[in-house]
């Protein structure tokens, strides 16, 4: 069994240059931010990061960079997001991940084929898994994005025996039912990292979300660990206070496509310009800007967020 | 605004005699069982009520002997769900559900058509409420069973104004997030009815669940119950402890094909026999009662179930 | 084994006054004017008749007032759509149908509940039909309505033995591949009502379409019938140029919300007014009209139309 | 607008080692059997060839050992698919095929993330297509894999202005209908490449068919031909026997995971052992492998497949 996270990691963006290629630059000032918003890690090239829509060079000279720029960082961890249609692809970064010293790595299933049976998910996971039998291997659980909507109670079932490196399960899918029935498979053996940022507090009450990867922490961590910390503190008041205010800047993404296009467009307000999506994603227009702008004002956004 | 319901709604199941028709002399016993269990009124004719299965005659007959069943509880709600894949019939089950003195009523989007734009179930909603003016008019979201898979809130926006008789909408969805918004919108001024039993605790963190129309309440309601009573005496141990019991038994009926198969199975057990299913359901079968016994057995289940 | 159906069967709308309720008189003209244009049937009640969202009582005026006004055409055959999602519904509606004489029945699957397993098909199926014994009984396969999306195949092997009355099955769906499997099924045996306007052509190369049951029939069907005409004359080009046209009419509909809607309102194009749809369908608006009547224009449909 | 295709493509099986490796010499045999066998040419790296579970080292190198492969192959075409979730590796892909001198390029969809709009395909093909600027480009429409439901007809009019080197699309879906408003988009000007085996003949009615990208043609490609052929001489028997015939093949494939999994298998039969398939799919097991050569013996498939 392995140690189980503790706090919030973030899922960081991939900053690109104008032009679409990597600016890797960044990325040093974007983890001491991270960091000095009492992130915990980042879980790097997953769906908020583009990851899919990079190529493998791309993947590896990512984590290579985020790796050097979190060093110096205490208790900071570095988790790769390896998932690949190609799974030899997917083995080969993970891999790398071992070898460059990253504390874990993760994949979702391939949203190409689409999973039909759980052995095939299991199988895919095995095979990726063995390639870094030394690090912690969390399955990433998002069947919104890729169809594998498996009781993920039955993949532990059939996976503990199989991935002898299965640390546990990041769970971004709405079923909370679900989610606690994996939170106590077997006496609780499994890390279930919590992976939706609207729903911390209902969470918690079950006795989930210690760890947590988030996706709006980027820009919004400040008020996602104080839902952790007044729960702690057992001030519901507070609690529920922070989670509507998380609620709120949620919705505004939800106007706006989502996290991996209108949050990449948010960083821009604190100071650190993460440039355009990758096709087919589209980046936010300057009439959107301004829209989401005026709406995240309206909430008293830029009072509350990273800084 | 209407009074808010507070404490746990049962959603009944229709009894009936083993060559399918209704088994009516059995209903004052169950109706004095759920009352006696704590609950504090009937939902009748919704899912597991089996309602879209029964004729409209069937339904009127047993809106009528529900009422009279209930006529000496105290605090004991009458709601008739009288959704119909035909407006008309809808709007003649309320307006008869209206005139024997129900206490309100409700309807889910039909099946068929599939609602294709969020204006056609505005439209269906009204005209049905129109029906029974007096009586407070929940709208049932249940995107699982009939494919209406729209915004909640956008709901709300869209109907505020055109049902004056809108006293809110019983969920039963996944997704927290957006109960949570649709609990806050407009001041809270809607009575959001948490529809999912295996999350009570979850949503009572946030500051929902203070009514809820439950399924499993026929034969858990003491377990159910005591989740809300342990959360207000700020027990969470135990409304943890309560809250994993109930998902244990939700474990059980969801391997047997659910609370309208299985649970209607198990009032058997509690000495209600309920009968058979209607097609196409298909009844639980002897091997399948053996099995489905055993595994409440070992979750303790008769120790604590309704009596 | 049944006499099996050859030529175009029409499904037609329900006609009704303004206020919605439904416009009996018009029935025999409608009837007239169908037979005179060369069809050779009518599937009453169905998906273009709006049948599911009519009550009981008036699914059953409808079929006596259809069968009074087609008693003096010859060769003109009465098919009553039974389905309900009560099956003791669609079984009174079944007896009802044979006891006043209809040449046979139908049902699709219900939609909701959602047909889980093929075997709850078959038995619901089978509950149906034998409230009619003596009528033939197809099977209405149309899972984009419903959700039933079992292979037909599969249908026709389950249910062989158990539905005795089994006709055949009114296929609307795209797949010619799984149409042609049922075509051939047991030496062709059962009667594949083609149910895709808009691919009678592409059917009858693989051998099907001798019998179809059309929606589009209702304003169009010089032109359906023709593509049967002239396939059977070896005049290719005719037979592609009609089912082209018949082609250019669906695109029209479906720019306008398909034919429910959209072919309800044509009819008044042809002096037989059919009245407003019944919620959730949404009536064609003014503004809508004059597009309509301007794209229909456009493709010359008014010189080609049913007269 | 470019030469039209006529015949039929085959798209190719990706040979492997045991241990999953490629195995390249096997594909001078291959590439010479399926011309011997009447096919036109061969699509690479497509859904049949696993081209999204290979890295995009492979798909290169397989690209360039078929090009030697067929370049003393008179009349043969190389298309290569270079889709994927990253469009700067599909770029690179593009550009790699246009130099080592490939007939045309094509790409699908990517499955992740699920295209939303339109517009985001569009401009995903707009950055691909014009990386291999001088070769025609083929989007390839197969929804059932990767969600990407869109009009075809949309997507025309959309691509057609925006995409200089738009041939046409491979179009694998059920709706002839569709299809057929695409073959006749524009008085015909875009190649529509029918991509279902078990509906040629229904499409060849309808005008189309002229050209197709096959997948059974690996092993059933004599049948399919003279699909091709007895239609043109105006043999419909012959033509409708054959249509059969290729339709019971795909009967046996679909009962044992489609052609990527049983169509690979069944090249061992015929002397071109392509080894396993890549995790996530799983290669035919022994007890599979029994059952299958024994339905195939049931057809007499031996006697009829490619040699």
């Amino acid at each position: 069994m392995y140690e189980k996270i503790t706090g919030l990691i973030d899922a960081p963006f991939t900053p690109m240059h104008p032009d679409g290629s990597l600016n890797l630059s960044i990325i040093p000032d974007y983890a001491h931010m991270l960091h000095r918003n009492g992130l915990k890690g980042v879980f790097i090239n997953g769906s908020s990061g583009e990851g899919y829509l990079l190529t493998d060079a791309e993947r590896m000279v990512l984590a290579e960079t985020w790796k050097k720029a979190i060093d110096d960082l205490p208790d900071f961890k570095l988790i790769v997001h390896v998932g690949s249609t190609s799974v030899m692809s997917a083995a080969q970064l993970a891999s790398h991940a071992s070898e460059l010293g990253a504390w874990g790595i993760g994949t979702m299933a391939p949203p190409f084929p689409r999973i039909g049976r759980l052995e095939e998910l299991v199988k895919y996971c095995e095979e990726i898994s063995a390639a870094a039998p030394a690090l912690p291997f969390y399955y990433y659980h998002i069947p919104a994005f890729n169809g594998a909507d498996f009781s993920m109670y039955d993949f532990l079932v059939a996976a503990e025996k199989r991935i002898p490196n299965l640390a546990g399960i990041k769970f971004t899918h709405e079923s909370l039912y679900e989610y606690n029935r994996c939170r106590r498979f077997g006496g609780g053996r499994f890390d279930m990292l919590h992976g939706q940022d609207e729903t911390i507090l209902a969470s918690l009450a079950l006795g989930g979300a210690q760890g947590c990867i988030c996706g709006t922490t980027n820009y919004n961590a400040l008020c996602l660990n104080d839902i952790q910390r007044a729960w702690q503190e057992g001030d519901l008041a507070r609690a529920r206070a922070q989670q509507e205010f998380a609620q709120d800047v949620i919705d505004v993404i939800c106007r706006h496509r989502g996290n991996i296009v209108a949050g990449k467009h948010i960083m821009k307000y604190l100071g650190l310009d993460m440039g355009p999506n990758r096709t087919p994603f589209q980046t936010i227009s300057p009439e959107e800007d301004i829209l989401m702008k005026a709406e995240l004002d309206a909430i008293d956004f830029f009072a509350h967020c990273n800084r």
